[in-house]
């Protein structure tokens, strides 16, 4: 199969890496010549172009790994090949898909997905086919798509190293994803701006602090989008958290040291059968 | 010199490894005598003892590497050398070593510590000198205590791997920890119980959400107490957190995007000089 990546920051330079050895012919498309070199050189893509028009058109299936925005853009302004299919990595799906939907070629099989890995830091640089490894990946179903095109999509990336694909509709992954990524999101900025930098903080951390800031580095651009557009399941886990905040401060106040402890319990049994 | 650590378990287990080739004659106390058997078989212990009388009344060093209310038994029940040093790992200090002073004898330097290292796993199993490698260590000072005793503290934790270490009062020491360790804690305990459980959410989390709730897996009764000694402390690292949720969550609903931008630069900014 003909496969073009478009875009290779810490995603889209995974996908060809974890693309290698499955017996494609892999091409990729970036802005930036010196990535396309390596990636070239490294044996991971065939060629690479700046300008994807000619190979999109060719590809039996392009996977875009823009920012959202890009993600319509680059769909709207590029003729994909008939009946290839075309995915993207974007973090949200319902408003995206409406919007995506209405610009693709009908006769182009749109399957949108979300593999649920990442780092922090951005770039080529920090690509590699372990950021997939043992990650979970949802594949979206919408109306227009053919059963045929989501069975294939699975059995596509499971080849890619994930440990689990799902498949979803777009409102059910916005639900989920709301509190699974975007909740813990919020909460990791929260944490970070509320130091009152009376001490030097990175003096008196242990690793719980570090894991729940983390993610406080955060592309604003990006995820602003996410969040503003998926503003109502996102409040919703929000107020959710809040709730569970409350009756851990309403316990510590009261001294109620029964109500903390069976807190406490619970949620050591949830975290224990999480990935169970 | 002659040390003794009482409790080999994760951090007791982690100071009996970090020793080894200090040249200090190292003794295990603890109950469990398989325990003891492996720490001196691998040779990270001369002996080890189930009853720590003998033991103790001969070390010039005490590390009680026990829950706090057990190293307060510990103290009472135990004549410790003259002159000798003795200390603890106890998460908090304030509350803790206005018990402590009161019990132990006068001609011994008590010297509390911190050593911000740690896993969620529990037991000697999960020992190594590895846990305390680049983490921080804080030297609790009181009234009490000689400036050269806490001086040679500091010299003998550098040389077991920290990366930082810092002299504190206790009470400067649990307004900060209230809000690098136990702040998280309640956190993570909180997001992990919002799950409404509509859906098998282990299958569509990633590392943020593993990184945020991994310390949900929490010691209950430890907890409990360290939190319910700290109350004020946590109480105002609580709210304080509460606001900064607050405004992103204000921004949210008015769509306010240049405010979700502005906090979400602000914490990246923080979390990258937070270990500079």
């Amino acid at each position: 199969m003909i496969i073009t990546v478009v875009g290779l920051g810490v995603i889209g330079g995974s996908y060809v890496q974890a693309l290698k050895g499955l017996g494609h012919e892999v091409y990729g498309v970036d802005n930036d010549t010196l990535t396309l070199q390596q990636a070239k050189a490294e044996g991971y893509i065939v060629e690479g172009y700046r300008d994807g028009h000619n190979i999109v058109a060719k590809s039996d299936m392009t996977i875009i790994c823009l920012y959202p925005s890009l993600v319509l853009d680059f769909i709207a302004s590029h003729s994909f090949k008939k009946g290839s299919i075309v995915t993207d990595v974007v973090g949200i799906k319902s408003y995206f898909l409406e919007k995506a939907l209405t610009i693709i070629d009908e006769s182009v099989e749109y399957v949108s997905g979300h593999p649920m890995a990442g780092r922090e830091k951005k770039g080529y640089a920090y690509a590699s086919k372990e950021v997939f490894k043992n990650a979970n990946y949802i594949v979206i179903e919408h109306q227009q798509n053919k059963k045929e095109a989501i069975e294939f999509m699975c059995q596509f990336v499971s080849q890619l190293g994930f440990k689990s694909v799902k498949i979803m509709s777009p409102y059910a992954h916005d639900e989920i994803i709301s509190f699974t990524s975007q909740l813990p999101h919020m909460i990791a900025v929260a944490l970070m701006n509320s130091d009152d930098q009376k001490y030097d903080t990175g003096k008196y951390i242990g690793d719980s602090f570090r894991d729940l800031t983390r993610i406080a580095n955060i592309n604003a651009d990006l995820w602003s989008e996410l969040f503003l557009n998926n503003k109502d399941y996102l409040l919703a886990s929000m107020e959710r958290f809040e709730e569970q905040f409350d009756c851990l401060k309403h316990a510590l106040k009261g001294n109620d040291e029964e109500s903390l402890k069976r807190m406490f319990q619970e949620s050591s049994l949830r975290r224990e059968k999480l990935e169970k």
